[in-house]
């Protein structure tokens, strides 16, 4: 046990190495990248109608326009282009149908009190954008100048921003290898595109808390694997699981479980917060660590930003196994677990279900660790609170005085 | 170490019951599919100008047509269809592009002597895409229905399959997720499509040796992931470490180690074999087990039967660590190293470069197991030795009475 444990560690520190390295890339301003200067915009003469806020399915909902670049190994980035949405041409050989050469982000865009559009912390999203495409051996961009891109695009399809606090504008960034050859190597052609809509809760049950299944028998990332990315490749093999959590056990997602001593590690959707009485009696927030098996997620950042600014409780980056996570729960100690994520924003746990057992987690008992995050970023979101956290979106100075219609 | 091993083996032997479980499900029939019987051709009025054999580059050609089927939740499998080679409109938010939701396969087929073209052990790839499929929540179907209309299109397209012994007819089924709505669920929607395309050498070296890149830091599969699935997501975390290994260290390929003994897995185009005399003096042929870490290859198998059948030395799949390879090595033990796989048949192997050294395998001072079992799948493959493994392709009866022309 100590073997496996050691070995993870050191494996864990090379990965965090490895991420810190791709993190780097990302604050340096690339060779080559399209610019938001080049880009052209062709609008739609059929506006879709927008849907109903109130039965808005997540992901089923997409705005009238999206933003694409291409790019060869030949002639580099092309302009980007905003352009009605509308199906893609791809070649039956191209590498994303067959090697997953692909990657995505979340971003998410609010209403605000005062009738604004803005972004929540966007660059984050452009830095880890990055830090996936160098793992993927897809090409740099200046995240920058996407970021000025879909700001752009959000300014044009702003109608479609709804106008109620349970919803939101989802921002779907993707990369994908186009060259149509078969062969695994890297792709010398992709296609990076944005796709808009508007989005209601990710979870069918809103706020109302979920249950988590939590099998070790599969495992979602390894040291020496790339768990840290947010390349497609992390999420296929996880829909047969996932798909098996919701209609056998009835699950809303599973949470994934790491080596022998069952470690917690994340949800696939959302990272993980446990707030617990400590063995030492400490108040401690607890999130698993940034070692590799974990994706880095911009709602985990901003909530231990936000936790150690207040100063109240320990706030810890470590490993927590399932076996202390037991023994606090029988002990009364464990106070709330929630999940934190761009879709599903702040998810409450009220149940996991782990070797046979149900385990009644207390967080809706009182939630007041759980409903002050949920209510913080959601004032901070939807402009209730002023914060640098929120990039504005300008609806009118942002347009293009020529544009052409389609 | 124990500990390691021992969580190692018992996972394994879990994985095993799993893909025994998909290999079982692949052996029936299931409850319902597409029917050759139902297929629709339309041709091409433009076919296009075939290539020299011999200047064939892996992936890069396909014939005039290909087959498709599509499949909803609502409607079932749509009819077969061959139809020319065309772009696929595919909506920006479909699963494929962002979650992985792809699959494929590798088979072959061959100009034979007597001037038939016939198929190499298509069966196994049915059996093991349908097991995929089940690992990758895409819908199940009869691969026997899908074996004929393959054969049918490689009738249609007989005159793209070389008539030369180095090379082939490269036939890639390939299962994606086309639901367009984004959210880590199920696909509602999926299309099944076949290319084919005249391969020559899948290496630019041909029948040359290649050499491995095994750097312990970077880990293909592990227990409880989906290593043994012929799944897209399988190949994309590798291209980066692939690159680095052609243009840094001179290598051809990644050879994957696993764990803290960095045990020989697979090279992730192909499976691994090593033909040394163990410590107890014994002519033994190595090949890693089917632990869940590896795919289960056409090509291994094909050699493991021929291997056992000439019963002149042991035949054994079992782990092999470096520590043992290495001292075999040293020793003078090594006899030969080679790939098997369908792209590249039997690869090979000169050096490994591992952990700052490069280590030399006298495969080629006499090869004679690997020209022997190269000999002899040729000898199959083209023709020569009439054997059960190939399945005829018909060129003239299987060819329709009516069909049309775009």
């Amino acid at each position: 046990m100590a073997a496996i444990q050691t070995k993870l560690l050191s494996i864990c520190l090379l990965r965090r190495k490895v991420l810190q390295t791709g993190l780097r890339l990302a604050s340096t301003v690339p060779s080559s990248s399209f610019k938001y200067e080049d880009l052209e915009v062709t609008l739609t003469n059929t506006p879709q109608p927008k849907p109903d806020d109130n039965n808005l399915i997540f992901g089923h909902h997409f705005s009238d326009h999206m933003l694409t670049v291409d790019w060869t190994a030949q002639t580099g980035w092309s302009k980007p282009v905003i352009h009605p949405v509308e199906e893609m041409r791809i070649h039956p050989a191209a590498k994303v149908l067959h090697y997953a050469v692909e990657l995505f982000e979340g971003v998410k865009a609010y209403r605000c009190e005062d009738g604004k559009v803005r972004v929540f912390r966007p660059m984050e999203n452009m830095k880890r954008m990055r830090s996936t495409a160098e793992r993927s051996a897809l090409p740099d961009f200046d995240g920058d100048e996407l970021c000025k891109c879909i700001k752009k695009l959000i300014s044009i399809d702003s109608a479609w921003v709804p106008r109620s606090d349970r919803c939101s504008l989802y921002i779907r960034p993707t990369f994908i290898g186009t060259e149509p050859t078969l062969g695994v190597v890297k792709s010398n052609a992709a296609k990076l595109f944005v796709l808009i809509g508007p989005v209601g809760p990710y979870y069918p049950t809103g706020f109302k808390p979920v249950t988590l299944l939590a099998d070790p028998q599969y495992v979602r990332a390894w040291p020496g694997g790339c768990g840290a990315y947010k390349m497609g490749a992390n999420y296929a093999p996880t829909i047969q699981i996932q798909d098996t959590a919701v209609k056998e056990e009835g699950c809303q997602q599973v949470l994934w479980l790491y080596g022998e001593d069952h470690m917690m590690t994340e949800v696939g959707t959302m990272n993980l917060f446990v707030y617990l009485i400590n063995e030492k009696g400490e108040e401690e927030l607890v999130t698993p660590p940034l070692n590799g098996l974990i994706l880095p997620g911009v709602t985990r950042k901003s909530l231990l930003e936000l936790a150690r600014e207040w100063n109240e409780f320990k706030v810890s980056e470590r490993d927590i196994k399932m076996k202390e996570f037991v023994k606090a729960l029988n002990e009364r100690r464990i106070k709330e677990v929630f999940g934190a994520g761009t879709a599903c924003l702040v998810s409450p746990v009220e149940g996991i279900k782990y070797q046979g057992q149900h385990l009644v987690i207390p967080t809706m008992e009182t939630a007041v660790l759980t409903n002050r995050f949920n209510n913080i970023l959601m004032d901070i979101q939807y402009g209730r609170t002023p914060h640098r956290w929120m990039e504005p979106v300008d609806e009118e100075g942002q347009r293009m005085q020529e544009v052409s219609r389609v």
